[in-house]
């Protein structure tokens, strides 16, 4: 098939990607500060963008019940299974352009590709911008993906946001119908596979000079919220001997969280990002200190044995410095491996675009941890500039924006589904 | 003279003062919870009720230009230079009821016991209740005490509070006029000294089991304001190796700032009272910290040296975890000392009443390091439960609070001035 298709200039697909990321990231709340929540007039205005861009590339195209963007390619003949591309277009508050929308967009502009050369597969191709994946407005994340899974928890409607708007208002304000949302889910016979090309959002690739990588899995998440009672006091009168001091009790668990982690070589990685001292004077001795903790790892197995040794530690601490201790998990989420048979077909294309194959695990969230209920996953990360990500110097390079299509691309047209693989 | 007086009933002068402490104690912004800021509605109604105190003890009373409730018991004859005892009458936000008006009411009460004895000394007494020692609505404390010692900033009267209201508006709106604060400045010449007696605030008189203490000095402080500066990231992607965690390293500047101060045998102590993690999210690694350091010790030579060691090590691990750093000295306290001949006279009442006469400095400020501008400071400590004060929990037993009204009785109606000492 390759042989007798028209040749691409050169970076073309890269050209019309990077094209389209600034087009998308112009729509936000905030000239200033890229920010487009769930639900909002940017949602539409985004949406409305991108159901112009499927329809562009003959694909049907419509808006779900949840808010997602449905494209959809026939294949040979109407109505075969389909493989579906796809990731997520809403974003953190201040936040970079690539996160999400690079494969929503690069899925669009291979769907195009195809639409151009006039070639049918023997399946079609779905493409669905997931509407809320970050979960910055409302407390769950991945909401438009667990509605195309069927795990959409209609317990959520109720949920509000800060300014107690209920999901099943603004699911309505927004002119949809919070009844239907089941109707967006799809069944495991209708799909092939999910295949989801994303920034990697860490300093991997970049470190081996790769503008693409097969992901091995998401990596679970364990969250956990301590906090550290101990008795507040006087800055001035207090002798070091006779203090709880709360937050000394904190920084010395944050401290070994980080060594335990830094000890681990297996990428098992531990952060504190938010901490409050009480009452917070400059001259009083913390009473309180109430920290987060995310931990992520590989397996399962190997996260939850070191969440149960951390939480030992922090006792350990707590116990030592007469400090009262509340520690709860917040959040877990299981890990989700990426399929075998999927992760050889894109190391297949990646080796083909003429890159070396390498396997890494995503630290990070994706909509492939909900889209495994419904279908096997597979996921391509693309280099992005230092590792940074969820700011606005998210950067990808117009040449690994363009690698990255072509193995989607390459990877689409030399599909094989899992049945006939076998 | 004592042998001459009326004997008083057991704890008569405790249970005065206790019923006062309460009746103060209900003059609050919030029921609930004890605050009484300068310059507002409940400084006006505790100055009234101060002022009938005054004046019920034999005293002439009233209001000075800065807020100040003042008050006069003439000696043997009128205009003689006097000894002036005090302490202040604003709180903390939801403060304990005895930081302040303890040593206040012990005062007025002293002298109404001398008032109902008919007694005269050969000095007059002049007593001062300050109306801003906690500085908890402008900027600056001492506000009171200043004006007394002829000290008072006026720069200090554009301050604003957080309702954007400055000094200068606030003093004029209570009914004052900010011209005439130096008018409440006193010279040198006319006083004999200053005595405050006030709660601990600390443990170490309840560790020895005494009911009181004589001050040694009244420590100076160092306040630091430090910033460190790394890289946000996801929790999720970036490897340990690779992080340059902001809070990770304020952790391990907190883990030294307390391993010195525990090190030290001289009284050092050192706290860090306030952090702050940005950008705070849970699955964000933290690419600023910011935090405070409060350092005090009995003598200004200790404490420099302690805060350029600190300084020292937390620029050491700043550049060792490759993180920016400003630190910023954002105040500094000169210690008071005591003077030695106020001293000897506190430890002399102190035995007289069967008590150890036990020296200890004071950690926290207080209005007598502005005093010190106008005249000797002598301070007498009183136990406090648990060396607990600045929170509701705050307490003082009744026969320390007696223990405590007898001392200083006993110091004012035996003090020799330092002239008539030399």
């Amino acid at each position: 098939m390759n042989a007798d298709t028209p040749r691409r200039e050169d970076l073309q697909l890269g050209r019309e990607i990077v094209g389209r990321i600034n087009e998308l990231a112009a729509i936000s709340e905030d000239p200033a500060r890229l920010t487009r929540l769930f639900l909002t007039a940017e949602h539409r205005a985004a949406a409305e963008l991108i159901l112009d861009w499927m329809r562009q590339a003959g694909m049907s195209a419509h808006m779900d019940p949840i808010g997602n963007v449905r494209g959809r390619y026939e294949g040979e003949r109407d109505g075969l299974p389909a493989l579906m591309l796809g990731s997520h277009y809403d974003t953190v508050v201040d936040a970079g352009k690539w996160d999400g929308p690079l494969g929503l967009i690069t899925a669009i502009s291979g769907v195009a590709d195809l639409h151009r050369r006039g070639l049918k597969l023997p399946f079609a191709i779905e493409v669905v911008g997931f509407a809320d994946e970050e979960g910055v407005r409302f407390a769950s994340t991945l909401l438009g993906s667990r509605a195309v899974a069927g795990t959409f928890d209609e317990s959520v409607l109720s949920v509000r946001d800060r300014a107690g708007i209920s999901l099943r208002e603004a699911v309505k304000a927004f002119g949809l119908d919070p009844g239907q949302i089941a109707k967006a889910a799809r069944v495991r016979g209708d799909l092939l596979g999910y295949l989801e090309l994303h920034i990697e959002q860490g300093p991997v690739l970049e470190q081996e000079n790769l503008p693409v990588g097969v992901v091995t899995a998401i990596a679970g998440a364990t969250r956990l919220a301590a906090r550290l009672t101990g008795m507040a006091g006087h800055a001035g009168t207090v002798p070091m001997q006779l203090r709880r001091d709360a937050l000394a009790g904190a920084a010395e668990c944050i401290h070994v969280i980080e060594e335990l982690c830094r000890a681990d070589a297996s990428g098992l990685v531990g952060t504190v990002g938010y901490i409050h001292a009480s009452p917070g004077a400059t001259n009083v001795i913390p009473g309180e200190a109430a920290f987060t903790i995310d931990m992520r790892a590989p397996s399962d197995i190997h996260r939850e044995r070191a969440v149960t040794g951390i939480v030992h530690r922090i006792e350990e601490i707590a116990s030592r410095r007469q400090l009262g201790l509340q520690i709860d998990v917040t959040h877990e989420n299981r890990t989700a491996p990426c399929a075998p048979w999927l992760r050889a077909q894109i190391a297949e294309a990646i080796a083909a675009e003429g890159f070396r194959a390498f396997d890494l695990p995503s630290g990070a969230g994706h909509d492939g941890m909900a889209m495994i209920d419904v279908a096997d996953v597979g996921m391509i990360f693309v280099r992005c500039r230092g590792g940074v990500s969820h700011h606005p110097d998210e950067h990808v390079e117009l040449a690994d924006a363009d690698a990255g299509a072509r193995v989607l691309l390459r990877l689409v047209e030399n599909f094989r589904p899992q049945t006939g693989a076998q």
